[in-house]
């Protein structure tokens, strides 16, 4: 049996289509046929050459839905049920060796040494080769976490909780706000839809979202913001002041960062309130310095500043709740779809942002 | 009866001696005969006219211990112990509202927006006068929480714990470090060598100390650091190599800056571990910036940046049970003692640097 | 002027009506019209001598919701604002003494060894008298922590939050569920309800309700339960079975008590998972005891069990806020109202189960 | 090559001296030559079948520290130190699946439900047979935690981190007791000096020790215990007067339970302070049940009760620092000493309680 791939052969060059051999299972093995795939931000990060992770060829794609066709011997989910042909399984895109000093002593996997993801550092080259999504079928290795999920559900809209979702999913679990708290989220972009619809999902106060596309911005709205700041449109000071006024010139409880821009860090510290906290998800590579007081930033307010990389298992398993809580909402989310041998114009469409998150379905 | 204080009339010009009357005492203040006055590092900043709170004329010292003389009506330690005269006590040094949002709704005391210090925003034209601790005599408010001490310990080993103790068992209350645990404190003055003392009383593995001062880095030997690192005979680069050499690659679990240096920030924020925790509680007033990366300082790391300002009575509580439970040792804190008259010695001790820690015995 | 009071003089005899002078306003007091008084559960126990902490006469009656009279002085509430005439605010029902161990040092004011409540430990005898609810008008102490409400709500609705909601909160304030969570509840009271809206404003995933009286089951409902579990119409093993299989067989993240019967403890401590949570709150009273096996209820299944006494103004505050983000699901709370005169009516409803929540309008 | 190994065959009989041979290794399996072999209590229990997870026939002993004579491949230390033959180590004697909701979503691997232990619920008849300690050979399977140490410390002393001393760790893990904290320790058998040493480590202000006892209770005290109550001179009256008049009427802020008999539970739970910790380790096995009310024993006192249940390799982590830290000490607790064949005397000096504890050296 084929499996049909787009292969990432060179930096800035198309993704070229292949037809591969589907090999043989190891033991534990899962082989899936994919039913959505995300094209994340960072997919067109590695297709420009800008992160160091990538190896080349690749199969991209580290965002999958998809049915079980084979298992070589048995497999459960994490939550304890067998799984069998024909199920709709989603998995956490990361495997973590289970045994290092963040993996047994910290309690921080997602900062496991010996990461390994699917469609990130995972050549093409390497057996079983059917190791990203962009792609009609995925070799699942015996120790990926999987998730069954109900059939009835459109798969291109559970993607997301794999990547940004299960993101947001880890600097909530960190961060936990709550009733009576007001929480502005810098960056409408998956990461920072995905903050607004925890915020709500923790009962706060007052969402304020701060962002450059009012598309964007506008569904930060459905999903519960409760004010929006569109950067076009205001000054740095009238949002610190819309913001000052809110909080009867105390600063924002928790001030959350989904940007990725140093401009951004640099606006939101001044922000939050003294004693509040700072959590910063959204910078996946290098992209400048900003100037820092230690003590005009830090130790006078007596604030707390997050950062958070990547995810595990644990955040997965809460974004994909949250999704299915609500697929009505993050259907919104999916603004453009593509068939898989599309996979170039989908990165061109996320590429200049006029995508907010498009999926491959094979 | 008369009380000799010394007074900050004008900014670095030499405090001035004066007797004024002690007042009546209103319902719930108590009349302390003071035995022990610290001075802080901060009152050089204040006397020099670099710290923006500073009203004039006004009796500095925040760090008292005493004796008291007089309750107007009854009055009873945190403690619950009903407060009787001869009793010798050590006091917080700030008194806060009770009734704010960071008092009441935050539980962030020590953030109240109307928090008065003795010795640093209390007035000597602010009735009753004897508002500070470089005076013979204080009058302690009605609110203001009392801690009764054991007699025969030496009064001038337990005023630190009202200052440098209570900021650095604030820090320590956020991040407790274990056993196992490797913590790097950036600078050996009265911070940091209660951070040595802090970090040794949470059984963690290695506690390394930077510094510049060999008198210094030696005492934090004493108190339990395991490695010293003198800014004057290593590199940045040497001093990184240790420490990572110390954790296997990976950066030490807690850096706690007590240094209130730019370049020891900039320094500290390569030393956390991915996942690890730093801690800035030296800066007391502004000392210029850094340049920080958002991916590489904060984001791809993980870690949690935390800022501590000041301390409220739950901090004393533990600094000044932290000092009696090894008194022997923070008296060699006490590097210099001077009679109240030479206040103005003492001051200059401390900002030449020649004293760790002074102390005035009226 | 005169205040129109309801007194209880004599245990279970019915309250008194009254009218008493209102007296001059010390310094920092409030007086209050009550606009509405919510008679709580805890009322009925105090009304048959059940409570121990009900001094005689007393005017009941602690939680409350009014429009400014007339201030002594200046008074500015927990947030910041400049209180004036005409403003109606709630107010935390305790006052606590900010001095002791509980208030300073281990930051749990609700303990407080000194706490005074509006119309449950403070007589009327007591000056200035008008110290609970059940009466027109009440005088708040200079120290009582207060919030601003809009106007254009209903204040009955409100009024909640002070007592059940405040209990509910700090109760979620420690445990904290969140997304993927299956949260049961035992005891569809109002401390119950609240604890469905707010496991709601958690994000959790099931919000399983056991009880006895359908039209309370219903509410839980609407408030969010996701399953409702009548305890006429099943037996203990049913319940624990329908848990078991939405959890997959380990039992649920979270138990919360808000029944206050032993039974419902016993049974509540077997749906825990391992590794979960038992929160109680419903008992207010001594109820009689269980019996409870340090290994199969405790050590083996690794469970941690909460017990939540009270509340304090962090509490009411998110309380406060929860209700006001979704009044009109708590008006829905509310199903009996009364004028003040028919105290006596609307606490005979309370007995006999037939209100869920009745409320004085006076 | 052969190995001498004790098995036992059948319940309340003595063990039987065994040859066998050792197998090749699989992949990652670790030959490890036992240097010495920490006879538990609960192997006790074990041999005399009243652990329900024993199965027969089993080489007991789950504490153990020895030499490597062969690696089948490749190892690492979960610090990243790459292994070889004739290191010292420790391990983690808990291997865990790595993959179920325990592992990866809750965190909480000690409670994996296809957790496997060497010398509890590994038969001997299951390959590679040499699953236990009390035997000169051991094979460690693949996904074995393992930890190296130094060569010049007695194995008899590091035994203990593995089982008690990582119970407690788990249970400090949790708890993490501060400067000014008084703790009481009931039992002061293995878990119980641990939780000396890791209260004295937590630099609390009094450790309290009830047991019955002398010798072992001397012992506490030279870990740091500041009181001790033995139960033979001492009624439950005397000893509760005595914790609270150290606390002025409060009771303890922590009471660890290590004793693992009911009547401790009962009579810990009155020591408790509101608003303090109750934490419970020492049940091992059904003892019975005591009275529990949950008015007067959890929610008028606002108290955490926390269960606790095994450790994993987080916790041997902490409490192998622990030992390391203090040899001299830790040494103290090995009041017996045999020959692997003398297994079945180690068991009666242990199970008449004639030994704190025993250690086997091959």
């Amino acid at each position: 049996m084929l499996s049909r791939v787009m292969v990432l052969e060179e930096f800035n060059k198309p993704l070229v289509e292949k037809e591969v051999e589907i090999p043989q299972l190891s033991s534990g093995e899962v082989l899936v046929k994919i039913s959505a795939s995300g094209v994340c931000g960072s997919d067109v990060h590695m297709w420009k050459g800008e992160d160091p992770r990538t190896p080349l060829p690749i199969v991209l794609g580290h965002e999958g839905v998809g049915e079980i066709v084979e298992i070589n011997g048995s497999k459960k989910t994490v939550d304890g049920i067998e799984l069998k042909t024909g199920d709709t399984i989603l998995w956490n895109r990361g495997i973590t060796c289970g045994k290092c000093f963040y993996c047994k002593v910290a309690r921080q996997p997602f900062l496991c040494e010996d990461r390994k993801v699917y469609g990130i550092n995972i050549s093409f080259n390497e057996h079983p080769h059917l190791n990203g999504c962009y792609s009609e079928y995925i070799v699942l290795r015996h120790n990926t976490d999987v998730f069954k999920i109900p059939k009835d559900i459109d798969p291109a809209i559970i993607v997301n909780a794999s990547c940004s979702g299960a993101t947001a999913a880890h600097g909530f679990d960190i961060i936990k706000p709550g009733n009576g708290d007001v929480v502005v989220i810098q960056g409408p972009g998956p990461v920072g839809i995905f903050s607004v619809a925890f915020a709500k999902a923790c009962g706060v106060k007052e969402i304020v979202v701060i962002g450059g596309t009012q598309k964007r911005l506008d569904l930060c709205r459905e999903f519960g913001a409760t004010r929006i700041l569109n950067r076009h449109e205001t000054t740095r000071e009238d949002r610190k002041q819309a913001i000052f006024e809110l909080t009867r010139g105390r600063g924002a409880d928790y001030v959350i960062e989904a940007a990725g821009y140093p401009q951004a860090l640099r606006e939101g510290l001044g922000l939050v309130r003294p004693g509040g906290t700072y959590l910063s998800m959204g910078f996946a590579q290098p992209m400048g310095s900003i100037e820092f007081d230690g003590y005009s930033d830090l130790v006078r307010k007596n604030i707390r500043i997050m950062g958070v990389w990547v995810s595990d298992t644990r955040h997965t398993f809460q974004a994909m709740n949250l999704v299915l809580s609500n697929p009505e909402a993050f259907e919104k989310m999916i603004s453009h779809r593509y068939p898989l041998l599309k996979a170039n114009e989908a990165l061109r469409a996320m590429d200049n942002k006029e995508a907010l998150k498009a999926v491959l379905i094979p």
